[in-house]
């Protein structure tokens, strides 16, 4: 595996275009905090395969585009290039590209949205780099949040146009009470997977594997804490009584993933001590996660990776209790 | 009383289980900025009548346990023994129990949610601390709101289990002009003492006295702001036009209460010109606690001490006006 | 005209009286970052005919109020000279002052509120540069627009007294699809001119015309970014399918008309390359303008100018990108 990296590495430092298309692929896997092609590679599989299962081939087409704008628009902004060639300029715009695909249905106005906001996300991501440097914290997805809740939003008082394909805020309901539904391992087993493919917005078993095989290749530290996080978010959510089709859904678990990976493998090096923390942060994303979907509703727009985002950056600005970690 | 202080102090220097009990009670205490045990002690005693006189124990029983669980989990943080020492990773993990049992019905999850809100008090405290070092001003009770309305919001999505007692969002109903109510002096009286109680969430006289008293023990001058505070403050709503009961409840006069005695007393020295800064101060916090409190209705939680800590951060901030205070 | 301000800078230095006055123009000028006392008196009289014109006097009087109330709270707070001097402690003011006398129907509580707001917008303007110098960037009107949604939410609590003229929460209505609205050359023109004239929340043509002579007077570039904003933002709101009457009476464009003289002629030097930059921010300024009359829907209170803050924090906080621009 190690020749096969440096063999890539050669052919990019040898050609611009190569050397363009390993950005963007880096992009994609640090959407999980991969700055690794090969990651990169199968997150983009998982993404087609979820998209072009679902039959919704345009999310697919979306999230790439995103991507590719996004690296334009950071060589226009004169970005620096290691971080550039880490991939951290891209991870943000693939996402935008993938929600405003997934929440707004197709139509001209949907492909401006792309362009826009992975150009926007990447002065976004410059901006919300320097404000946090002080404070020792990275970006993580607030960018992405950032820009595709604008553009949600927006799409309500841009309804003149056709394609905004949001709910429209006139079915807004008041939170129900809900009988507690049945809950067994198939269900489990789902729930875990789901809360996977949901960080790229997919509801879909096999881009789970596509992902762990991914994070894998470049870390089996950030595989097992991805997979040990979805499992300690569905048990929770579950045992907090959380509704069945959503956890089973994998939506209130693909942000704990996140945060699991990033405290446990990621910004920390894995020790016990970082794994007890890694969960008390990832069963309060759970808790994020719910009260930003009751949070949200009166507006109507979902609340992507916010929970991850604020729980993370709750766990991380305590720096001195890990820095010998 | 100096006497008295100095024996605890040696006492508590030779045994760790003592020194334990001093500092949850000095975090009991800095939930008004006193590092004092006698004030803490005090305090409890107010919040224990203010708990058992309304029937409600279980909120007594929540504020002690979570007191004590953000110290043992302070104590796994490893954070710096000088702060802990002086309470201040204990007050905001006191508040969070209170306000938890307050509007949480009892059951399995509220225990649960006491210890899980606890612990990450601490993390938020240890957190902002960082996040507003280079601004120069202090966390105030911003780690417990933050966590407080994560867990709240959270319980709507958590119908499943019994044991979540919140308003349901169903019944949020439109703001509705009302008739003036009269407001007497008595009503003035009540208004100022429920001010000072609701602190710690208590409407209660006896509660209020008891907290002026343990204000008093440590310093003269908080007691003194507490007292102008919830006057000025009780005399502002009424003057602005607020509803009578929600004045006599003293539910527009915690906040305000908590700033002047920051901003009077504690954050700079006394004087004229402070005293009419704090005044400004604590007027502008009951137009914030009355619009918080309409801003928050399509989310059905409450605002607890938000508008303190806003203006509060807005008239600290200007450090210059009164450096030489 | 050199002159003539050479001569006018004399006059202001030998009396206090006149150089009071040259503060609050200055403060005036400075709502579209003008440190210019020509440019007050211009956008001064563009205030005075919008209100006039409307027949709403109160308007103007509590923004020439607000203005010096906040420059008398300055110097009661002690500010820095060269600052005050420039007009800096004044711009939020004058903008509380004509939103609260916009929003609010007249009566006594309007004018208390009117004082109580200007001399806290310095209080905030202080707080808010403070918070920003690790930034880089600069407060803009978020004092403003901080300070004006408290008084303005707070008036739904206050309703006991007579003068809150907000429009009850009561009567918020879900977002409705609207069949696409005729737009002409006509309304092009009324859509430009009405953006310029809304920065001063008016809708006014000849007030347009007086704030364009009164940034002329100034800065050519400033003016000229201020059209060229203009006409890109009704451009943009028609295309992306923003409501006919909204992009007529000026309500898409004050906003990016901000973005556009901030960006472009006021934080970064002109240039092609700062032009593009500033075109994009004034796209994504329409966007964010239209996000923000979604959401704050529920609350029931204007956007002001926070998309414009929102969008030009953004943009600005990507300082490597033009420190050579």
């Amino acid at each position: 595996m190690k020749e096969l990296f440096d063999r890539w590495a050669a052919l990019c430092a040898s050609s611009p275009i190569l050397r363009f298309v390993d950005i963007n692929l880096r992009g994609v896997g640090q959407v999980m905090f991969q700055d690794n092609p090969l990651t990169g590679l199968l997150f983009l599989a998982a993404v087609a395969w979820g998209s072009f299962a679902a039959g919704a081939p345009a999310v697919f087409v979306a999230g790439a585009l995103a991507v590719v704008t996004a690296t334009l628009a950071a060589l226009w902004l004169r970005v620096d290039r290691p971080t550039l060639n880490a991939g951290l300029y891209g991870y943000n715009g693939v996402l935008v590209g993938l929600a405003l695909a997934t929440f707004i249905t197709s139509g001209p106005l949907l492909w401006v949205y792309v362009v826009l906001g992975a150009a926007v996300s990447v002065v976004a991501t410059l901006g919300t780099a320097n404000a946090l440097r002080p404070l020792g914290v990275a970006a993580l997805t607030f960018p992405f949040v950032l820009v595709t809740w604008i553009l949600l939003l927006a799409t309500y008082a841009f309804s003149g146009r056709a394609g905004s394909g949001l709910p429209s805020a006139a079915v807004i309901t008041p939170v129900e009470l809900l009988p507690e539904a049945s809950f067994g391992g198939i269900d489990f087993v789902k729930g875990v997977l789901l809360s996977i493919s949901q960080v790229f917005l997919k509801g879909s078993g096999v881009a789970a594997l596509l992902l762990l095989a991914g994070l894998a290749v470049s870390s089996v530290w950030a595989a097992a804490f991805a997979l040990g996080g979805a499992i300690l978010a569905v048990a929770t959510a579950h045992l907090f009584g959380a509704e069945s089709n959503l956890i089973v859904g994998g939506l209130l678990g693909f942000s704990p993933v996140l945060t699991a990976v990033a405290l446990g493998a990621t910004f920390h090096k894995p020790s016990l001590r970082v794994a007890a923390y890694a969960a008390l942060a990832t069963v309060f994303t759970v808790v994020a996660q719910a009260a930003l979907n009751v949070g949200l509703r009166p507006f109507a727009i979902p609340a992507l990776t916010a929970p991850f985002i604020l729980v993370s950056w709750m766990f991380l600005l305590p720096r001195q209790s890990f820095d010998e970690g």
